[in-house]
Order: C-alpha cells, then sequence, then structure tokens
C-alpha cells in the first residue's frame, strides 16, 4: 500500500486510497464516509478545540452504552439518520402501510396473547379497544398474520424502564391475527414521553434548545409468510409533540383518531367500562421483494 | 420547536430545521454535519445490518477509551481528520515551517534539559546529533524559543508505553535555543511503529487491508513570544512507511537526511563514538495571527 502524501486539497482522496485493498463494499463505504466527512470539516472550518469537543462527546457517548442502554442508537435518532436507515431499507411500495423507527424498547420478547385480551396489567389510564385488520394490497386479508405490540404506559414508561412497577411484559403482546386478517385487543391510551436525556444526547437537546419528547404511539410489527414485515407505529392523534418528535418518526398516514366511543353493548362484549376509547388499524402489506431488486435470490428462491 | 413531517428526499432539511433554536456556531456544525451524514447514508444506501455495524463500532471504539488510550483521536488519526483539522487551522503561512499532527504521545511534560544533553537514557541505538536553528521568515534568529521534543526509542516504544523499561521523561526534553536561536541535543535515531492495533481501529485496518505503521519521525513543538506555535515532525529519510503512513502525517518538507557522519573532532565534543548520525532541523516561525484574520483580538489586546 503506497499513498500519495497529504495535502489539504486532495485530502480526501488520499485516505479513500488507502482503502484500495479493502474488500469492495467496505472500499465504497468508507470512500462515501471519508468524502463527506473531510468535506463537513473543510465547510464549517472545524477548529481544534471543536474537534477536541467532538472527541470527547463522541468517547462520552460510547461510555454510556450498557447492557440496558444505547447511547449511540440515540444519537442516530435524534440526527434523523434511525428514521432515514430505516425508509431507505423499507419504502413504502404499492400502497404497504409505512414504516417508522423500532426504537431501544423492543429488548424482550413479547407474550403471546389471545385475540380480546389485554395487554394492560395493574395500569391505570384510558381503557382502550384496538381493532385492526391485515391485507394485502390488493385488500385480500392475509390469515394467521403476527401483530407484535408493545407501548408505554399512561405516564410514559415501558415495563423494562419501571421493574418491581411494571410487571415484565406488560403493555406488550403477540397476536395472530383470524381467518379473516382480523385483530382485536384491550389496552390503555399510551402517554407522551422523553427519550432518556441524562446522558451527552441529553446534553446535546438541551444546549441546542431542542426538547427530548415523542409523542404517544403504540409500536406495531407485522409480518405473514410470503410477505414483508413492517415496523410501524400508529401515533395518537392530538398528542402532544406530534409535530416535534424528537426522533422525526412521525408519518401523517400513521396517525389514527383514538376516538371516545359511546356503545354500551360493545363495552360489555369487551369487558369494559362505557364509555371507551377506540382506534381502528388497517395494516398493508406487500410481497416480499422480488430478487430483482435485490439481487439476492429470496429465502429459499434458487435462480439456477 | 416544530418541524416539517420526516419524508426522504427532505431528510436532511427537516432535521437540521430541528436544531433552529440552537446558538449560531452549534447550528452551522450540526446543519453541515446532519447534511453531510444525511447524504452518505443516502449516497451508499446504508443498509440496516450496515448501520448495526456501525453502531456497534461507534460503541466499541468509546469503550476503549481510558486514562492512556483515546481509540477515538486513534479513528481520527487513520481516518485523515486529525491531519485535516490541524492543516486547516495551522496553515503554513509566509515561510513557516509546516505543522502535522500532535498524536497520542505527548502526554507528560518533557523535562527541562541543557543544550547539548542527551534525551535517551538506556536505550541502546544509533547515536545521533541534532543541531538546529529557529528564526523568523526573514531569517531573522528567534532567541530563546523553547524547543519541545519528543519521540519512540529505536524499538518504536514511548517512554510511556513502556513503564517499568524506559525511565519516566526518556526521549523527551524541553530545550531553549540561545541568543542566535541555536540548539543541539543528543539523542538515538528513532524506529517505525505501529499505533495501537489491539482495538477496533486496529480492526477497521486490517479488515480494510491497511497496514498500522508510522514512518519514524521525531515530534517538534516549538513557540516563542510574538510567533505562532508550530507542532510538527521531523521524519527519517527512507524509513519505511514514509510513503504510506497510517496516520497521513508526511508532508515532502518534512523530511529530513540524517546522515552517517565521520567527524571524530565534533563527536568528542558532543561526548559521541564516531562515526554517528547526524540531522539539522531549521525551523521558522511566522508572527501571530493578527486580529484582523480572526476577528478575536490577539491576547491582551482591545478592540475598543
Amino acid at each position: 500500500m503506497s499513498t500519495e502524501l497529504f495535502t489539504e486539497e486532495g485530502s480526501a482522496q488520499v485516505v479513500a486510497a488507502s482503502f484500495a485493498a479493502a474488500p469492495p463494499r467496505l472500499r465504497e463505504v468508507m470512500t462515501s464516509l471519508v468524502g463527506h466527512l473531510h468535506a463537513f470539516v473543510k465547510d464549517v472550518g472545524l477548529t481544534s478545540a471543536e474537534w477536541e469537543a467532538a472527541i470527547a462527546f463522541l468517547t462520552a457517548t460510547g461510555q454510556r452504552c450498557d447492557d440496558v442502554r444505547q447511547e449511540f442508537i440515540l444519537l442516530s435518532d435524534v440526527l434523523g439518520v434511525s428514521m432515514l436507515v430505516e425508509t431507505i431499507n423499507h419504502p413504502a411500495v404499492g400502497g404497504a402501510t409505512e414504516s417508522t423507527v423500532t426504537g431501544p424498547f423492543h429488548v424482550v420478547t413479547s407474550p403471546p396473547r389471545g385475540l380480546g385480551d389485554t395487554i394492560a396489567a395493574d395500569v391505570r389510564g384510558e381503557p382502550c379497544l384496538v381493532t385492526g385488520r391485515v391485507t394485502g394490497a390488493g385488500g385480500e386479508p392475509v390469515p394467521g398474520a403476527g401483530i407484535d405490540v408493545w407501548q408505554a404506559s399512561p405516564d410514559g414508561f415501558y415495563d423494562v424502564q419501571q421493574p418491581g412497577i411494571q410487571p415484565e411484559g406488560n403493555l406488550r403482546g403477540l397476536f395472530t391475527a383470524d381467518a379473516s386478517g382480523r385483530f382485536h385487543f384491550i389496552t390503555v391510551v399510551p402517554g407522551y414521553y422523553p427519550i432518556p436525556d441524562d446522558g451527552p444526547v441529553g446534553e446535546l437537546l438541551r444546549t441546542s434548545g431542542r426538547h427530548p419528547y415523542r409523542p404517544a404511539h403504540v409500536h406495531l410489527e407485522v409480518s405473514a409468510a410470503g410477505y414483508r414485515t413492517v415496523t410501524t407505529h400508529v401515533f395518537v392523534a392530538g398528542s402532544p409533540y406530534l409535530d416535534s418528535d424528537a426522533v422525526f418518526g412521525v408519518k401523517e398516514s400513521l396517525v389514527r383518531d383514538f376516538a371516545v366511543t359511546d356503545d354500551p353493548a360493545l363495552a360489555a362484549r369487551c369487558g369494559l367500562a362505557n364509555p371507551f376509547r377506540r382506534v381502528e388499524v388497517e395494516i398493508v402489506l406487500v410481497p416480499e421483494r422480488p430478487a430483482s431488486a435485490t439481487g439476492i435470490p429470496p429465502s429459499g428462491g434458487r435462480t439456477g
């Protein structure tokens, strides 16, 4: 390996050339990364003191990570990178339900539950009936689709954030759609909440005059054989911070009315006090990406 | 704070807008950073698996840092960012000696020494006489200039890397130029060495087919009242890796011949065995940046 000597003008080219022997994809990624990184430094005329502050910030961000805290994902989230990667890798094609960020709280396996069950144990809040249907893009039902659901409490905490207060698996559930693709369950209306902001990323937000809040939402991951899995949210219409989600996760198509519903008969059938809140969730799945789109045959497929 | 909803096309603008209330310089830096970061993700079509690998790499890099190891500076070094920041902030103007990276080993204060002293204790290697002069751009001597020197041993280790083997302060010295700006000292010819490569950055280099070596060099930091301090190296001509420094620190103007010298009289005067190696180092300083270049008055200055 031999490179041209470093010059300010040719800095990115000189460094990129040092990756000439890297595997092709790594070389491609590092060449682009180095180009943009050097262009950034030159565009802003980064000072030595700012470079030192950046080194200290990145170091503190890495050192804030442990088994239950991922500060670099938070950083990626608040810079919109997580949302961008999600959007690029899961484009909403053919009328499919739009995706959004998975977030850091899908860390435990949701307990399997039966249709109509409640996912909310020992949680005070506004009872809510969620009804939904999983279909293909042509409107055909997707029987047996798996619907993985997780959400924060009305106070804005996930079970894993409140061990000893919320039971394990609270406000989580793994449901299986019926023969017509339908599902329903009982929960409570989730609250908005701050992302963890007692670390370097929280300090960046405060220094930047940004708040750490996410609008109220229910997470859904819906999968079925032959279809592309979608990871998405249902946002609660009218929630604070819908127009300024700290992690940029809101898409207009994902906001739903959690309507106050006065229906004593339905309430009785579901075991709810009347009136109650109700939201209807339609999920549209598209077929797995064909081989031609990725160059990789789909699972089980052979190209010859 | 209210932002437009996220779209793939407008992703950088939406995220940049969230920094609208940040202090002006932070806003400028974050806007450029977000623009380049999002452009990078889009240019390479970063996959979800690659994003996860990047999060894991950055986390491991932060967690490899401690009191005597700074893995994020190493990462900045091997991506040429340290060298770029140094070059941007210390342009070689008016014939000044060119600068290069400080590196991670200037961590202890060099012991003050007298002109002609040796900086090499208990180190086997090729004895070397360093003679030099500090002048201004017009050739006028800079009496009393401070010359801070540090270097690796012939085996390629700094004192701080070999506690108990090298004495503290070995191969380091703080000299004061005489009335004609001249200085001289005795040392041994340094060896080339690898940057610490047992962490995530070393793994990146190996995966990329890059070696971790730096060509042999002596560090110099030269300062004098009224002049801009220069942090630079003298590279040993003929050293391996001069054309592929792992941190891109080599500039043509900084390479010097460490000539084998047969001069019994000079050897005797300096207390050296004959023959010996000898290098001559001219350092050219330029005046401190005037107020007009930075908008900030120089130390002690008032603008009214």
